[in-house]
């Protein structure tokens, strides 16, 4: 593998290369049911849909009043003459005969507009008139206030008009959150079909790792990278496969990358730890041994430049891409958000772009060299007025830093002063 | 319940000063067992710190080498001069020596650094020589390249400089995710106390709604609302309890008003639908039977302007606060996010604030009427250039245009124009 190292660019672009690949072949065979779940709709949260929701009837299914008040014909409205009451429409319930020629009706959000009627007017602005005998009881005429009017169309939804019967409403690949959950729910899904959450295998090495539960020696560090790999493949929807710890040995090493090939089933292998100068040769060497193929091996970024990114064959299977991230937590987290879950996005069949950036206020200045795109850890108040500061940190080993933040600032290459309130960009976490 | 309107930041103030009186409670009591579970780190996610998570002892634990390279004392690197190398350290490996005087270690990425080095040069800029034997296999000394200095400090990073032991470096309110779970993780918490989810009852109102799982007739609708407040609920970290649907009926709504209260336990009610001009009377009819105080009914934003927060009085209970909201979902989802979500939040120990704003570049233009505090559904590209872009919508119950977003623009009441390309805020959901 040459170490030639690309821009964040450019390995991106490596990453949606394989990303166009797997898209294309996916879409060259038929689902399988092994590639599909069926889950509740209750359940759906996060899960990316495998087949179309479509709209089972138009939406709204039948003109809608968006606001209390009386439904009628705006040219007669607009005479500001009293109208007839023929009625009242409350919500579910269906108009029992048109509107007739000079007559209105009183109508409830969300209920059905008459045929005839071309208009809801606010209840705010109505003017009732009482039957010839007197009495307050028997409200029979009611006008609009002479100093409105209302529109043909106003404060009506027309039926059909946000969604046609039959209209895919939410295509396959969106992942559900309560915006799609809710349209899912009013097309009548009770179920959904979603793709399968892609299998991530971790595997973490180091002669220095210990268990999180023992208590490490002198030299020893607890296996924290496990962990936080496990939350963020989780977070990014899939689901997490730790793998024993493996010695910086080569049989240790060897054998640990074998065992994520068949019969073991995996979408994407992790490694961590073990791709530093000195180190790497291990990981490298057990890679190359089980013929991979390297896409890249090291990105012009701050932390996480020691990136490797390629895929092992596997007989009879498609090929198992794999990252090997580097050791220190923070470049493993931010080499997991570039790079990998993008990756892993797709292996779930979700459309959408990763990572996800934003923009906010820097409080505060930075300076620095150009020539790395950095992303380094920073935190958001995401109030009113999203300002992000730079958190004090000893390197990318350094966890306790890692723990205050909630987003990374990004850097691009070129920059090398930032000042106090410049907009700035962030990366989500 | 006067019908006065309050400014978005007016009625935001309210609920703050409702989580403020709730901190000062639970200041004032000792943390129950009931308030309080334990759960392994690997499911911990998205979990509320009950209790701090302290170091258990310095981090790093040892002064630890960034580089792989030599560990030496700057000083006499500098001269330029072989100098012995006297052993190689991995990381994991406890160095067995002080370092002496005209000597160097070779040493990994991770490793601990001997006693007496004060830095590390990398691998890279270090030239061999060879024995006295003239054999390449016992390369003993080793330089520093003539063109390179090192400094004092450089590539280690000194025990507990990240943090000491007994610090503590995760306050309790503090929500998990992966750089939190890291660090947990790092101090050796394969269990972590958290706080209880809050449980909050959702009740949906209305004559016109079915059962998603329905066939609705002509002039019903599915009840949506429900599926979609479960999602806002459980993502905002609490546990949903779904109440049957009331009709619109003085009884129903008494006897579903009713059912929340103890023996029931929940920490929170949403009641949904049932708020608008001409339907409000029958909910806050039986919210005042059952001795409701109202903090405000109505907010100057769009949608959700009928908004109504208040708390209801429980025999040896805190009162127990709720949410009316508009029947319409996006309206509901919107007000959901600006008041329930931060209560909510806080409810479950969360510190941190609610909702959470970020900004983009606008794609397209937006010209409205002053007055309101908008937040109208869209959809952001959260590429390297974020930039976010209205939906087109029939109002705010058009939930095909609400299943397309991602997001809410904001726009300030006294905002009536936005440009194309305008910086602009957003709300996430």
């Amino acid at each position: 593998m040459a170490p030639t190292l690309l821009s964040y660019p450019e390995a991106a672009e490596q990453v949606h290369l394989f990303i166009h690949a797997l898209a294309a072949e996916h879409a060259s065979q038929p689902q399988s049911a092994q590639s599909i779940e069926t889950v509740l709709l209750g359940s759906a949260t996060g899960r990316v849909l495998a087949t179309p929701v479509l709209a089972d009837r138009d939406q709204p299914p039948f003109a809608r009043s968006t606001r209390d008040g009386f439904a009628c014909r705006a040219a007669e409205a607009n005479t500001h003459e009293y109208l007839f009451l023929a009625g009242r429409l409350r919500a579910g319930e269906a108009p029992s005969a048109p509107l007739g020629l000079g007559e209105l009706c009183e109508i409830m959000t969300g209920a059905p507009v008459p045929e005839g009627a071309d208009a809801v007017f606010m209840v705010e602005y109505a003017e009732h008139s009482h039957a010839e005998d007197g009495s307050e009881s028997s409200p029979d005429f009611v006008r609009l206030a002479a100093s409105r009017t209302v529109e043909a169309g106003e404060n009506v939804v027309p039926q059909g008009s946000e969604a046609r019967a039959g209209d895919e409403v939410l295509p396959a690949g969106t992942r559900l959150h309560a915006p799609q959950i809710a349209l899912a729910a009013l097309c009548g899904y009770h179920e959904v079909s979603v793709a399968r959450r892609p299998r991530v295998a971790i595997l973490t090495t180091g002669d220095e790792i210990v268990p999180v539960e023992a208590t490490p020696g002198p030299s020893q560090i607890r296996n924290s990278n496990a962990a936080m790999l496990a939350a963020l493949v989780e977070a990014a929807g899939g689901i997490s496969i730790l793998l024993p710890t493996a010695a910086d040995q080569e049989e240790a090493v060897h054998r640990a990358i074998g065992s994520v090939l068949p019969p073991f089933e995996a979408d994407l292998l992790l490694v961590s730890g073990g791709i530093s100068a000195g180190r790497f040769d291990l990981v490298e060497d057990a890679l190359t041994r089980f013929g991979a193929r390297f896409f890249f091996g090291g990105v012009a970024i701050q932390p996480g430049k020691p990136v490797v990114f390629g895929q092992l064959p596997r007989l009879g299977s498609p090929a198992l891409p794999f990252f090997a991230l580097p050791g220190n937590p923070i470049s493993s987290a931010v080499t997991f958000h570039l790079f990998a879950a993008p990756l892993l996005a797709a292996l779930g069949d979700d459309t959408a772009p990763q990572p996800r950036f934003a923009m906010a206020r820097l409080a505060g200045q930075w300076k620095g060299k150009a020539g790395l795109t950095r992303f380094l850890p920073a935190y958001c108040d995401f109030g009113p007025a999203p300002e992000v500061r730079l958190i004090p940190w000893q390197g990318s080993g350094d966890l306790a830093a890692y723990g205050r933040s909630n987003c990374f600032l990004v850097i691009a290459p070129e920059t090398t002063e930032l000042e106090n309130s410049a907009l700035v960009q962030i990366m989500f976490t």
